[in-house]
């Protein structure tokens, strides 16, 4: 299942990790667990017994794709690809991102956020890869992830009246600090390299960026999305 | 080069890719310099000739820390540990931070918020370590960067007024957005795991939090550093 291909063909995905096979066992019922003896009397797994199968330390280690591993594992059910139940609320727009450590750490930042949801665009790590698994630690199950073309994405906000808002390292563009907080908004980041797409960028209502002060010559795609949700979602008051 | 006490026998650190290079000799004369054959008409290299020796690929790819190099390298002095010039400003301290990707993307993000300088406290990565060299991507030769035990700098910090601030994951703390932004103060980011030590959380003026929206358990320590800078720091209307 560490390819594209074959999770496709089996319709499964595995991820790993305790708390991570926790969160999945919320939202989803496993083709089956794969789990070392050292889980013999956990009791969060007492439910799961029939679904259990037992493996060697040899095995957890073959199956990780990391040095270290925690011995449990699960197979999950490829989602069937649906559209999201309502469009409203604040949304992250991944437009050909690479690195699944940095899509992952903006599922997270988004999460905490407190977004709707995040969409990878076409031309991004495929949302079930073993790497971004690992690096969403589980925020996929808090918020919903989708996958698909950012420009029908971009259309339907639209329709609804969200305003999209594109990224840029433009200084003509928008300072981020001019806009105020709100509920509704989507907001696209772009690849590491060469950022968004023009085409995509022709396709928003707004542009933004962070003025940088100091001599740096960009910031992190990560670290520019935590800024921006930050400052763009709004706060309820206790 | 690559360990701490090799580099402390030689004083000399290495740095490598043209980019990097290039920020450093604006800074400071190198021991020497090391390039292949792909720089043999590279313009800026024009004036340093009498420090250059070139190698071959074979030299290079070994030289390299990563799979791939673009096959220039220096090798610096190491600076004498000096203290900086002025306190004032605004400044980022880090205790125990242990990955040298999350320091380099936080003293990246330090430069383009304009900062004055970053403090690694004890027990951080070595400050010239050559996976934190890469991560910070010549940042740090824009802004300060210095090493010492962080309870000294607070201590000065509080000596001449400036307003320091903690960071930790606790809803008692003061949430960030009720801080005005302002051209001085310290803020402190805490361990990957752990976040900051109980005894520095007591010397502070006040500790901070991001209040989290989402069923997030934590940001990444960088993002949390990007989100809290960018709110901190005072911005000059142009």
């Amino acid at each position: 299942m560490q390819r594209k291909r074959e999770r496709e063909q089996q319709q499964l995905y595995l991820i790993e990790g305790a708390h991570v096979v926790q969160e999945a066992l919320k939202q989803a019922k496993p083709q089956y667990l794969l789990a070392t003896q050292a889980y013999a009397t956990a009791d969060w797994l007492q439910d799961w017994q029939a679904d259990l199968i037992w493996i060697s330390d040899e095995v957890a280690h073959a199956l990780a794709e990391t040095v270290t591993n925690q011995g449990i594992f699960a197979a999950m059910p490829l989602p069937a690809q649906v559209q999201p139940d309502t469009l409203t609320g604040s949304w992250l727009l991944l437009d050909r991102v690479q690195d699944p450590g940095n899509i992952g750490t903006m599922v997270r930042t988004a999460d905490a956020a407190g977004l709707t949801g995040v969409v990878l665009g076409t031309g991004s790590v495929d949302q079930f890869s073993p790497k971004l698994i690992r690096s969403m630690q589980g925020s996929q199950f808090h918020i919903q992830v989708f996958s698909g073309a950012l420009s029908e994405w971009i259309a339907k906000f639209k329709a609804i009246g969200t305003p999209v808002y594109g990224s840029e390292l433009n200084p003509q563009a928008v300072s981020f600090r001019e806009i105020q907080p709100a509920h509704n908004f989507a907001l696209i980041m772009g690849n590491e390299g060469q950022g968004m797409s023009d085409t995509l960028l022709q396709q928003t209502d707004q542009n933004l960026f962070i003025p940088m002060q100091g001599a740096a010559e960009s910031l992190n795609v990560a670290i520019a999305a935590g800024v921006l949700l930050f400052q763009l979602q709004a706060v309820d008051k206790d």
